[in-house]
């Protein structure tokens, strides 16, 4: 095989596997090349990726070293991927009633997620994550867009018990945004204990249901190391109950007599 | 920029947007190269990708035209991934009361879920979809696993009201499983009216939540070109009211005393 098909092989091997540590001999059965031409063709896609501004593959020696393709994105493209968001949900027949902004479009969209996570990945890139945790269920398919690119498991919490998951463990918590008492559950074979966990939601207004997603992984002693929301709203008459998080978008100022809403990049912008 | 470095860049592109048709003029930008040097490269891919069984990129002549990646995959290495799938579901310790069967871990890994993706698209790959639609929850990934390859949006339907969507088609429909009236909700604005659907779920007993979407679906005048469950269970007490499908796998038999499941794949085997 030459360099040209080995290139083509060796990259759609490392864009599939990411976060994945494999060893030369595997590549060198698989492509019959010898371990110099395969460590030649390593340097040509590390130096490309990095050039692309998607990562860079890691090499690690000795025995049991190997290669790995650590994702690592430009924030300058994220930034100007949120601020085409924005722009979209500007758009004033995004208003429902109750001045809730309609994104099940966006969330819809393989692409929008994509980048998306690749924004969150960037927000945490200094974080050690074994698990991304959400709860149903909007927050899914962006929780697995991230969860994607560092290969690690999504756990997702739900809103009540199911049959079908065995023994649970179940908290309350007072919702921020009705202050009403609500159930959450996550069945106990679903999160090792121990783990450092990020939690994922698609949006957060004063903060109830993260902070309840909280208590319930204090129960399963997992560390949160990051909180990230696609979007968060302003929220008048309740104060903020989380402090740390990472915002992608922040809506503000829902006028649905004249039809006007403020929508910007949230407080990825102001970190790193 | 050499050929190597290009090579590397445009299997990138390729791999992550997948049946995007992107002109010529683009990459002879973005690569500040000929088109005839394009043209070279795009040649190596095709033939690598159908060589590594992930696809091929079509070419569209003309003013208009350009180049796509169609994903299209082995059958024998999806085979081959349902078989370890089989040993892994088979073992006792994931039989639940009730005769359920534990699957949160394997549904809840990116890896997994992008094979049961490709799956899926090699099941419906005679058909053209335009949206994946799944109900909540476990359904989810699986959906955004396959829509990802595809390139369509994915549509959830919720078992509840939501205020924050707007104007919804709900209906009621009877759970095979329990014989209970159930109620299934659409937004109108997350699909359009016309659309070629395939339905995905994460698992089918008696075919009542899938008959339920059926029905919903109708309202939105949609045509169901395909129905894909990852597991199917045997139902002893009811008739499966769905004839056409293709399950991943298939589960029967599952004896909670002496702790023992049948495991096998399913009817994708026999398709194609």
């Amino acid at each position: 095989m030459k360099r040209s098909d080995r290139l083509v092989g060796l990259t759609n091997y490392f864009i599939t596997h990411p976060q994945q540590l494999t060893q030369l001999s595997y590549f060198t059965e698989r492509f019959q090349a010898s371990k110099s031409s395969i460590s030649e063709d390593l340097d040509i896609i590390n130096e490309m990726f990095q050039l692309e501004g998607i990562g860079a593959l890691e090499r690690v020696a000795g025995a049991s070293g190997g290669s790995m393709y650590v994702p690592k994105f430009n924030k300058s493209n994220s930034v100007s991927f949120l601020q085409n968001i924005c722009k979209e949900l500007k758009d004033p027949s995004r208003i429902l009633p109750g001045g809730y902004l309609y994104m099940s479009d966006l969330l819809g969209n393989p692409k929008i997620l994509k980048e998306i996570g690749k924004a969150f990945v960037t927000a945490f890139s200094d974080k050690q994550i074994d698990a991304v945790v959400t709860v149903e269920t909007k927050g899914i398919p962006i929780a697995y867009a991230m969860a994607e690119f560092l290969s690690v498991p999504v756990v997702v919490i739900r809103r009540n018990m199911r049959v079908t998951e065995g023994s649970s463990v179940s908290i309350n918590y007072v919702s921020g945004r009705s202050q009403r008492i609500q159930t959450m559950v996550l069945p106990k074979r679903n999160l090792q204990e121990g783990l450092n966990v990020c939690i994922i939601d698609d949006f957060m207004k004063a903060g109830g249901t993260v902070n309840g997603m909280i208590s319930l992984l204090e129960e399963f002693k997992a560390t949160v190391v990051g909180i990230g929301v696609f979007a968060e709203a302003e929220d008048e008459e309740n104060e903020r109950i989380i402090d740390e998080y990472t915002s992608l978008i922040k809506v503000a100022n829902v006028d649905t007599k004249s039809r006007q809403i403020d929508v910007s990049i949230g407080s990825f912008d102001e970190k790193q």
